[in-house]
């Protein structure tokens, strides 16, 4: 059977969590503590990362990397458009969010109310957070403005940049750190993306000693 | 005229080049400051950085975006190669370094050693250029391993990997920070790749007041 090593609240691992749920690809979910790695986990990934992808008794790490192997072996439905300009603004977008998003927001916000707390590693430091709730507002705005223009976020259709976005929202909206109310737009790609069959595995998770937030969960938020 | 937005010892930058060189692609190579930017450069470039790819009137940024873009559009000689596997090892080595050597060697050593001083912001810290040093010799050793098995570091071709690479490594030899002598292999892969015409442009780079190290253009080495 397949298998993904991954942890809950990590959007990369969201993003191929999306991906494969997406494709109806079954894969079996192994939470791997990355951050205490066994000899094991350093044998199956050498970069000492998650995710990692099991297919074929290979092991794939990189989620960007796998989640375009995936589209590529099983095409149906796509996640990658066929026009090379709309490829080139799928990439640019999953880039925008796995880097710059993920440096100015999801590290600063996530890594110090969850990831501190759960790799013991001291407390949350309240100006890096208050720079990660200041910077989020302009990433909506953004998103807003694309959305203003089209249906998804990098077009026309729904790509691997709607998942990207989304599993780093998704992993803000469990400690409540979205304001859902800055951009209609934004709310609505939200509401549309959330109410897949695909989200559904991702609504599920739990961290212990830490619930998610009352509207986590909730189609209507 | 096709332009890109660049500055001379960044190896996203130095990825575009190859890419662009070695498909022939003409462009007019224009620096930018983008510590320092103009409104016009944000205006371009939301995300602030570089590279920018300026083609049919269109600003693209996102260094992997771009070259996989070039890739499709001038395919030949074909930097991507056409079985899926290939790809996807193509790509999970662009992401080892361009994520994992880049924070753990390039933006140590050259952030310490370069950076700092092109953008005045004070004096190298030691400490952090000794943990980049450290750090490049289990990426030179990765190298060596993954170069005895293959020809290239992909696989049997050369691809965007090869060119992630050595624009890494390029840049951290400019400041003669790249022990060729540890590994063979990965002397040979440097030599073949350093004596392309697409390499000539980055061999010619001059920083003001930072002059490269004697070897840097040299194809003995």
């Amino acid at each position: 059977m397949n298998r993904l090593y991954h942890v809950a609240l990590s959007p990369f691992c969201r993003k191929v969590r999306l991906t494969l749920a997406e494709k109806r690809i079954e894969v079996e979910l192994v939470e791997e503590k990355y951050w205490d790695p066994s000899p094991d986990f350093l044998r199956r990934n050498p970069a000492g990362k998650v995710p990692i992808l099991k297919i074929d008794n290979r092991f794939l790490p990189e989620s960007q990397a796998i989640c375009e192997y995936i589209d590529e072996i099983h095409p149906t439905p796509a996640l990658m458009p066929r026009d090379r300009e709309a490829r080139y603004e799928v990439r640019r977008l999953c880039a925008w969010f796995d880097d710059k998003f993920n440096a100015e927001v999801t590290r600063k916000v996530m890594g110090e109310r969850v990831w501190k707390k759960i790799m013991k590693k001291g407390y949350p430091d309240s100006k890096t957070i208050k720079e990660g709730l200041s910077a989020i507002k302009y990433h909506l705005d953004y998103m807003g403005w694309l959305l203003d223009q089209r249906r998804w976020l990098a077009g026309d259709q729904m790509t691997l940049a709607d998942f990207a976005a989304a599993a780093h929202l998704s992993c803000l909206d469990y400690i409540s750190d979205v304001d859902w109310n800055r951009q209609a737009a934004v709310k609505d790609w939200y509401a549309k993306i959330k109410s897949r069959p695909a989200f559904r595995s991702l609504l599920q998770d739990q961290l212990p000693g830490l619930p998610p937030a009352p509207q986590y969960a909730e189609l209507d938020f």
